[in-house]
């Protein structure tokens, strides 16, 4: 698709700087953020892995991640309609019509509409504020990415664990803060906490965000990897950082 | 005391290099380790805090930790009668009798001596190992210390609930790779885990250990410290490990 065909009103094209991708944005609606350069540059699977990511928003996830990942195919769900539709204008712009398939619709009514066990790895960047808990942006469209209004996080938990078949991947991104109360759900749900990263704005700064893989029906016993520092001592941009926003990939 | 008044065949007296002071170890028996210094250095309490060991082997806990707390008083619990014997000579060594009551005692029945609720702060550098899950050393002295011999850890944790005061903090090392484990029992004897730090063997290096504070009947949240790294990337001690060596205290 030509780019000009693609654009509505207020929306622009980015270039993501890796492997030619696009993606278009609406700046007064939602930008994706560096949490989902994270959370893609984590995510892992066996080749020629069927993916799913939960909350779509823009269609980043799924564009980052098959853009290292040549056999995979993604599915992808989004719960607002406008949303889903700007994100699935992003996936012709880049030609990828063929491995991801974009759905407007409620993450709740996944697990009927694709069935159990289809997957081997789930995606999920969800809002990270508690309903009612904190202050919700006056526009809905960013309200339900940033705060728990149209899901909550035992809900996308719980449809994940449905979604995976047994020993997949569930990866997401939450703050550090609220690891305990992520772990124990996922527990709940058989989806075994496995890798986790913790992510500190700078070296001597509490961990503000945590980079987690549940794994279905795994063994318990967590592995901690070395922790990832946004921000150098002197506060420029890591090294790590760097090389993950230029699409190096060896944390494993 | 006078050091040859004090130690007893295949014992030896160790410098401890803080405060003059000085420890009493049996070679072939135990030894402390870097852990207890770790632990040591983590743990905190108010002004005149009164402290328990569970499990004190040779008292390092009590002693490295009253060497910045003038005004802290410790009770110390260990199971092996000639262990604490030891310990509360290493006491005397010091002229630290009035403040650190050692007790041959199971920790288990702690809570019907000491009393519930009687604690500021509990500190315990738990055996590592499951029973019956790795090799355990034949020596009785060193599996007690190591494997949960004696005791298990939901044992240990239910102890330390039972003794703390409510907003008293429990303080304590394990792998990290039982971390969710540990924070489970926590949560179920109403310890929150609020304070967590993980330790590297190295930057690039998954955490192979783990400090974590639990606090008697806190709300839920955790804060994941700036990790600590043993080594620097070249091999060397790090930094931040020789000031904890030498007795400086600024992690909180």
């Amino acid at each position: 698709m030509r780019p000009e065909d693609c654009l509505r009103q207020g929306e622009r094209i980015d270039d993501l700087q890796t492997a030619g991708l696009r993606i278009l944005q609406h700046p007064a609606r939602f930008l994706f953020g560096t949490d989902s350069i994270l959370l893609a540059h984590f995510a892992h699977a066996p080749k020629g892995a069927s993916w799913m990511d939960l909350g779509t928003g823009t269609g980043i996830l799924p564009l980052l991640i098959l853009a290292r990942r040549p056999l995979d195919r993604f599915d992808a769900v989004e719960i607002q309609a406008d949303a889903a539709d700007m994100a699935a204008r992003s996936v012709a712009l880049n030609g990828l019509e063929g491995r991801i398939a974009v759905h407007a619709m409620d993450m709740l009514d996944a697990p009927a509409f694709f069935g159990h066990g289809r997957f081997d790895a789930v995606v999920c960047n969800p809002p990270y504020g508690k309903r009612g808990c904190s202050l919700q942006n006056p526009s809905p469209a960013i309200a339900i990415a940033r705060h728990e209004v149209a899901i909550t996080l035992p809900q996308v938990v719980s449809v994940a664990g449905k979604l995976l078949k047994n020993g997949g991947g569930f990866f997401l991104i939450h703050q550090a803060d609220r690891f305990l109360e992520l772990a124990a759900l996922l527990q709940a749900e058989r989806l075994e906490p496995k890798r986790v990263r913790l992510l500190h704005p700078a070296p001597g700064k509490h961990a503000h965000l945590v980079l987690v893989e549940g794994v279905k029906l795994a063994r318990a016993g967590v592995s901690f990897l070395s922790p990832l520092f946004i921000h150098e001592e002197g506060g420029a941009v890591s090294a790590e950082m760097h090389a993950i926003y230029a699409g190096e990939h060896d944390i494993l």
